[in-house]
């Protein structure tokens, strides 16, 4: 059995059936050492209560889910508020869903550029704050419509173009038909080594992102 | 509007409401000069009949569709008797939706050198009868059951290491995602101009594949 010691959990995995609150109480019940919260469940609880409570059980909190979606109109400020909420609840990487393509349009490669100038433009927000922003390639089934990153050696890319303060969160379930798959997350391993990549890759540490 | 001189009819696209014979005299009715037949329409009009009404209706075959599905147990036997069927109608190719995981694995790695080995050992049967092997990537959604080949780069790479005979069916519906799609399709049109990359680049040529 995988050490309990290394699991976090995903507030998505248990949305339907838990608040944040008893996400905390669930986790310190049953050894769970970490929490990874999504912003719903966050904003539902409210910010300070949730930082408290989370301090107060002793939790690591793995990462927040999520930014990104620089597709939509306000996705600078939605960003800038997300980076703010993870500073708030000790998050040390806010994951991002990077976002699909503008409605009505095809323009992956300016929806890619949109992406990459939207993180540089809250990147040092994000460095001052001392809460990475990590990356994460999502299945190409959701390239049209959630994240125009899709493999590992893509965000990779990406976060050594955007440089400090940038990493990866890899998932095994977006990214595990990746041809290039062990040589990309062993190379982002080597150059990342401020994040963990957990979910996707051996070695200790939280698993930072789900789905979303 | 698109030159209809560069069309192919893949009967895929009338599967449900045209017989082989109707596809035939659809393509004459309206001036497209090819057909990408099915193997389901070709059984059921018989090889012979379907051969001689291509012929007499002075249609092109831009490829005959499919081979592959190496994860099955009779696969080598069945891509056998596809590439008798496509030399029969003049197919100058054999499109391949290779295969995804036998029921019950999870070696991905495997089922790629199983498609790898299967394509080797059909090839001097299909260089024997001028049918070119055609890898065609597909969408990493179908990663699982239906090809694990799914990225132009991984196709290329595995039809240089097989060699002459081989070369790409690439069809946009399944690559548009691709973060390394414009390279890719250069490398592979500079060095597989064997076989016209259409439906995902420029040039004329008839489009090989689709979905399956």
């Amino acid at each position: 059995m995988a050490d309990p010691g290394r699991l976090s959990l995903n507030t998505i995995t248990v949305r339907e059936q838990w608040s944040l609150a008893q996400c905390i109480e669930g986790c310190a019940r049953h050894g769970i050492p970490a929490i990874g919260p999504w912003r719903d469940k966050l904003a539902e609880m409210g910010l300070a209560a949730a930082a408290r409570q989370i301090r107060d059980a002793g939790l690591k909190v793995s990462g927040l889910c999520r930014g990104g979606m620089f597709h939509l109109p306000d996705a600078i400020e939605d960003n800038r508020r997300a980076i703010d909420e993870a500073a708030a609840i000790g998050a040390p990487c806010l994951v991002m869903v990077c976002g699909g393509l503008p409605a009505g349009s095809k323009d992956l490669a300016g929806a890619r550029r949109r992406v990459e100038d939207g993180v540089a433009e809250i990147l040092p927000q994000a460095r001052a704050a001392g809460v990475t922003i990590a990356l994460e390639p999502l299945h190409p089934m959701t390239c049209a419509d959630r994240s125009v990153l899709s493999t590992t050696a893509q965000a990779l890319a990406m976060a050594e173009r955007l440089g400090e303060g940038v990493g990866l969160a890899l998932d095994v379930y977006h990214i595990w038909w990746d041809p290039d798959l062990a040589d990309s997350v062993q190379r982002a391993d080597r150059r990342l080594p401020c994040l963990r990549l957990a979910g996707a890759d051996a070695g200790p540490g939280a698993r930072p992102g789900h789905d979303g």
